[in-house]
């Protein structure tokens, strides 16, 4: 079709990328599937390498597709141009991706443990090597927001990244805001395999936390360790919290995020509380949204599916098909950072106690030794006096000065649980 | 800095891209800003062309940028690489444009207009002489639309692409929505520079009309005639349809959208009801917003500052980046489209009348002489009985049958003024 050579100048007459896919689960068959059924240009599946190849066969592949549990074989293979490694994990991904790049292959992937901990090392690797590297599908899935900040929005510098990047805690926090508790929910997000038996990496915000990191150095330029980014679990956080939240004109959600503030650089990932009228109060379900915050072009928001097959298979499928039209990445410089872990925002702590007189007067008073000022006390009716939720809220405060007031009140007999501390996101 | 050079090997060791600016307005001079307190690497504004250069020059800019009035001076220079287009209009920027990429040299614009109507031809010619044109401001301003479908949805295919393409409209509808009229609100934005002395492109519907065929393009890759693109003023809109909307759990927005359904491909501009819980309800204020549907990875939104000199800059800038770093858009064949205003969805009609027995009867036989059903009469009390406004909403009915209807009931004498006829839009 010479309409078809004309708008694609770069791939014409050139021989399609051949592609071979490691991992054939949920991602790898559905890219698979957009690859045969979309065809794309310049884009041919030539392998599928899983282990135990023989039970993902798949019919609707097509015969001259090789199947194969030799990955080694594959990476050494002079017919392979891109590698999309969907296996997931450090090892033995990493390994596969090592030697790809080293033989000049292409690699994609949606490996946002292997990004987060060695893309900078993998990304020098690559450009050693002439290949490229592209994890499009690391973060957000199906949402183009590694593609909206490097290509879209290159020409702005950001303030702030922020975020929720975890489908599953998604879900259950905004299954929690209609009013149920978090063990049912967690059940039913595991019955829906949104949530794995170890849900961990989830819900103590360790994913979500890698996936920071990836978006620091994209949009802040900041190389962190994705260990050094503090972490708060949402398993603590009750259906009573989101009642108290909506008293505050908020909801909570799973929130990771990072910014620059007075020339440090701070980043957190936990429950936070988040006013109704936020972008970030929108999400439902396992959605994920990101929204920049641009020193010239101010807030941009990015929703939609952050994981599934589909939509993880298309931010795959994009990056691919960037690399058959000679779509380079836009590569700019990062620096390492260290992250404080001292912010002045205000929180939301809440307490379950079993109650006696004294006890708010006693708190009150630990928080002001640290000069902490009191925002509101919340209390709702209708609660055993033994088991008794409320809420203070404090004015913007320093991280440390709260840590040392909570340890002091932490010590109080009366409390049948630590305190519940959430930060407050300010609109 | 050798971290640079390995980060960015296609500009290693070649000359930065000496930039044109023609257009020293609001967007012109948010570019020259961000380029010279950015100073992107690469990039280097040499020129700034504009009528009447004396009142515009600013002491800001370097003191070896080339102020002039001489377009063609400029674009007959072999010291320009990238002509900057922010004049707006069919001409004579089209001149400029063509006479630009026809010596070789790249284009960047943020014009919709001259996109929507000659963006195939203009690519063509870009192609043909070596150059690039991009144009990631036509649309939807600092929001990463164009290169987020193009780059990060490049492995989908779309079903539908819908949005809030125009900061006035939303400005007005959103501002409506807390119980002004049209004019008083209008008058406002006026004052505030949002709309124009003559507001038509705006309130008409024919600046987000250009908008929506450059997305029709891209993501449904149909190629238009921006005016074959039905639109419906928003004039008509009153406080009033706020509140029977809020009666249907919905607010109105003029909303462009542009769909495949059953082989046929449909496109709207208008004011429309927008169920609450859409995220195109959440838009407020001159922001602007984008929903792709995609077939596989389902709906992505995106949304931020549609206009303004900054944002738009961002986007101007990153388009520039993108040249520099050796990025080059993924151009996808589309087709020439045609466009069916036959569609089958529900609608809102309002009426204002001078009230007598027997209207709503008269109205339902001819609605019932189409086979259109009713779905709801609306009816607010404490209004006037000489001026009555009421509304009927119907269930998904055929365009043609409506607009056949609607015909008759217009003759009615008891109408102040014609119907106003809104899509309800489903979620």
């Amino acid at each position: 079709m010479p309409e078809n050579e004309s708008l694609s100048p770069r791939t014409k007459g050139s021989n399609p990328l051949r592609i071979a896919l490691f991992g054939f689960g949920t991602v790898g068959s559905s890219a698979a599937r957009i690859l045969l059924e979309s065809q794309p240009e310049g884009l041919k599946l030539t392998h599928v390498a899983n282990r135990g190849v023989a039970r993902k066969k798949a019919d609707w592949v097509p015969s001259d597709v090789v199947w194969t549990e030799e990955f080694d074989a594959v990476l050494d293979s002079p017919d392979v141009d891109v590698v999309v490694e969907l296996a997931g994990g450090l090892e033995p991904a990493g390994t596969w991706v090592r030697k790809a790049l080293a033989t000049g292959k292409s690699v994609v992937t949606a490996n946002k443990k292997l990004i987060a901990y060695h893309g900078i090392e993998l990304e020098k690797l690559a450009a050693a090597h002439g290949g490229h590297l592209l994890y499009g599908a690391a973060v957000a899935g199906g949402i183009p927001v590694i593609p909206g900040i490097e290509h879209g929005l290159a020409g702005d510098r950001f303030d702030r990244v922020e975020g929720i990047l975890n489908g599953t805690c998604n879900f259950i926090l905004s299954k929690m805001e209609q009013g149920a508790e978090y063990a049912p929910v967690l059940a039913e997000a595991q019955a829906r395999g949104y949530a794995e038996a170890n849900p961990s990496e989830d819900v103590d915000g360790f994913d979500a936390r890698a996936k920071l990191s990836i978006l620091m150095r994209l949009a802040l330029k900041a190389e962190v360790n994705p260990e050094a980014i503090e972490t708060r679990p949402i398993t603590q956080v009750a259906a009573i919290d989101f009642g108290y939240a909506k008293d505050l004109n908020c909801t909570i959600r799973q929130i990771a995020r990072a910014e620059r503030v007075d020339g440090h650089l701070a980043a957190t990932v936990g429950p936070m509380l988040v006013p109704l009228q936020s972008p970030l109060a929108w999400s439902k379900g396992t959605e994920n949204m990101v929204m920049t915050t641009g020193h010239y072009g101010g807030e941009v928001v990015f929703s939609g599916h952050g994981a599934g097959g589909h939509p993880t298979a298309v931010a795959v499928v994009s990056d691919l098909v960037n690399l058959a039209h000679g779509s380079k990445r836009i590569e700019v410089a990062s620096a390492p950072a260290t992250i404080t872990t001292e912010l002045e925002v205000p929180h939301y702590i809440r307490f379950l106690v079993n109650d006696r007189p004294g006890i708010v007067a006693r708190i009150a008073t630990l928080l002001a030794t640290e000069k902490i000022n009191l925002n509101a006390i919340l209390q709702k009716p209708n609660f055993p006096l033994d088991r008794l939720p409320f809420v203070i809220t404090v004015e913007p405060c320093r991280t440390s000065a709260l840590r040392r007031a909570l340890a002091e009140i932490g010590k109080m007999e009366c409390l049948l649980e630590l305190p519940l501390d959430m930060q407050i996101l300010e609109k």
